[in-house]
């Protein structure tokens, strides 16, 4: 039996969807990792009675710890310490030497803020500064302490109560993880582990068949909780098994192996980002793509994504090395004026055809004197499609030689914003071969 | 008392973090049209345990509707269905018609993946086609179809079971709501208003300062349900309230808008992107700004936020009517030869600076042809910070004019992406005060 944990987020920002929560899946991962099973999350508005029923649903569930993310802020409507103290039994107090850790904290912003409330200041210091009798305070990261709050009875969860902003929990998270009080209620972790293979190109159906007949074959799918899911256009199968399983894995893996050779692109969990970074760095991909050695660099000629794709190139720190540019191309003078295709191109072929797509990775290439040039060009809806070239279509061209394109269109399902990060997801997966062929 | 309602979105992938829900924020729009209250949502893995007690948490707090989300499709971890029949005391049944109409939507796709093994299909369609007796089966939009499933006692919630992909998802809700079933347990309905304010360069702090010194004032406050949140750097501010509190609510509007008549940007809920668009098509902005009138167009010159500016403003559909393009300017030879940019002022003044900015934006303006043109450069890091030029340091330009520009700089906290995004933001707001102006 590993330990159990839940996650409750509070906001009602979170809960009506104005913001979404990014807490849930970073902390899932770090639970992961400690072997923790994750097995609920609860998101609820900062209503104090729904907060406590979140909390004694996770302690109906048996959790042995429960994190909560948000509310605690300086403003009257942040109230997760107070409820959690009470549920845990305890009383509020005030934490005199926390209060002078906070104001000072938020001394300077006074001068980068001239005229600030300062009354205000200090009656949000003084609320973040009253915790529940007993609990561990985590040094603040923002303005706002975490805390871990013990049951006072034997039975009951340990709650970790964490601020609401990802760049003041995540540090938090490693402090908490130090404290003995949380140490004890995480004793009972089980070793896990965890492998991630990516398909690109065959509907979800197909690894279900293949799931089957792995287990007819004798695979004993028993010992591994595997889950398939389709992102972003490309299916991810996660297997996770404690370590006497090894085999069981392996010889699914091998299944996988034979029957989807030609769109298995990751065994490693490896994205198509970071496999596409590593061959431009000349680092060669996994072990699916060899990579002909030595780095190359890369621009991009968009129309339809109008930027995501190089925005996406240059995600990964360090992108400078092999990123040179990109032309956002979305008028037909762009296109001619930026990425130096003619104009004949454009009216015999439109500027959705194999040609101009080719042309712009030909522009990107030459004009931004990168070794790679990638073409986009496509229809992104809503309007704009017509019968011969409907909303979705969209073609690609990879560029590594003034004579060497690897070019296809897709027909993309879904709404603008769909079709515009589908493509550059299609398009990734082009480099990809391109630069591995 | 309005309806109360919760939402289960079921998943591991979800649960894990490695897909992220866009159901619930959807669906709470939706119920908040209806005025109904959502008050939970609970993120549960595939295992029929944890889904069940889920349910039951959402009808121990007395949910008149549970809406699910996911867990509909064809492989065996998709159980959704046989768990929400079971906690309904329901039991399950083939719906013979319900399967040949599955069967006809798969029919194409054998066409189109000729390769797929049939026996695998006809499984996943007898289990899509299995659902609780005396449910109202709503017609699948993908293959899954959804389901209204009634109590079959008289306090239990009625559990509205939706698939997991957004497309399918939506239309399907709009299905679920022409159901009588569904009617009946939404009879209590209450009309609420919402109004969102939105604001620009203060910390939230002054917005809790605010709403006390409104209540000082004799604002009704405790008539309106405010909620603040801090959102790609900017402040939102929500106010609910009962159409008979209309008056409160306009009180407390013009505190707001005595007090940060600098910083309130937008009165009626739309976003800078909104704003920046209509400036463009020369429809002018709310009523903070005003606009000159007459479209103009627009082009980008980007370094540290590579492309993201141009995928943002690209974002709207119609964009192509005054978006000309992007010039992403990631090496100094690209600054350069792409945007123009004399060698002499990188020297002279380094690539992260107020001329270099200033220099980018002349050339989206005059290479690509546009009345407004626009320029980034920043350090957004992790590396290649100084202590002159620190990470985060971004400065931005925008020109309407070979001798207008609106140039500032900002240090902006955070990782790399926050850097990146919030760059945008800023240059948003920028455009706007330009466009404004």
């Amino acid at each position: 039996m590993s330990a159990r944990a839940g996650i409750v987020v509070t906001g009602t920002e979170v809960l009506t969807g104005r913001v979404s929560d990014r807490n849930g899946p970073w902390l899932a991962d770090r639970l992961h990792e400690l072997g923790v099973e994750l097995a609920l999350i609860v998101i609820v508005g900062d209503r104090p009675h729904d907060i406590q029923a979140a909390l004694r649903f996770m302690a109906d569930q048996r959790m042995d710890v429960v994190l909560t993310s948000g509310g605690l802020g300086p403003t009257a409507d942040d109230l997760t310490a107070e409820v959690v103290g009470r549920f845990q039994g305890r009383e509020m107090v005030l934490d005199e030497e926390l209060q002078e850790r906070i104001a000072a904290i938020l001394a300077p912003l006074a001068k980068r803020w001239p005229n600030l409330d300062q009354a205000a200041i200090r009656a949000g210091n003084r609320k973040q500064a009253t915790v529940p009798d007993g609990a561990t305070v985590l040094a603040p990261v923002g303005t706002a302490p975490g805390l871990v709050v013990p049951p006072t009875n034997d039975r009951g969860p340990t709650i970790v109560v964490l601020p609401g902003p990802p760049r003041e929990l995540q540090p938090m998270w490693a402090q908490a993880l130090r404290q003995d009080a949380l140490r004890t209620a995480l004793k009972d972790t089980v070793d896990y582990r965890q492998r991630t293979l990516r398909l690109f190109g065959i509907p979800e159906s197909e690894i279900a068949e293949t799931l089957r007949v792995a287990e007819r074959d004798g695979v004993a799918l028993e010992r591994l909780e595997v889950t398939t899911c389709l992102k972003r256009g490309e299916i991810e199968v996660v297997t996770r098994f404690e370590p006497a399983a090894q085999h069981a894995y392996e010889a699914l893996l091998e299944v996988i192996r034979e029957r989807h050779a030609d769109t298995l692109f990751s065994e490693d969990g490896s994205s198509v980002d970071e496999q596409v970074a590593a061959l431009l760095r000349g680092a060669g991909g996994d072990g699916a793509g060899g990579g002909s050695g030595g780095s190359r660099s890369i621009a991009t000629a968009e129309s339809c994504t109008g930027g995501l794709l190089a925005a996406r190139l240059t995600e990964p720190a360090g992108a400078s090395e092999y990123f040179n540019g990109a032309i956002v191309a979305y008028s037909n003078e762009a296109k001619m004026d930026q990425a130096g295709v003619p104009a004949e191109l454009i009216e015999a072929h439109g500027a959705v055809s194999a040609e101009v797509a080719q042309a712009l990775a030909d522009g990107a290439r030459s004009r931004l004197r990168a070794d790679v040039g990638v073409g986009v060009t496509g229809i992104a809806g809503p309007g704009g499609g017509s019968e011969e070239k409907p909303v979705g279509l969209v073609w690609l061209s990879v560029a590594t030689d003034p004579a060497a394109h690897l070019t296809r269109s897709v027909h993309l399902p879904g709404t603008r914003a769909d079709v515009r990060d589908r493509a550059t997801t299609v398009a990734m997966h082009l480099i990809r071969r391109a630069l591995a062929a």
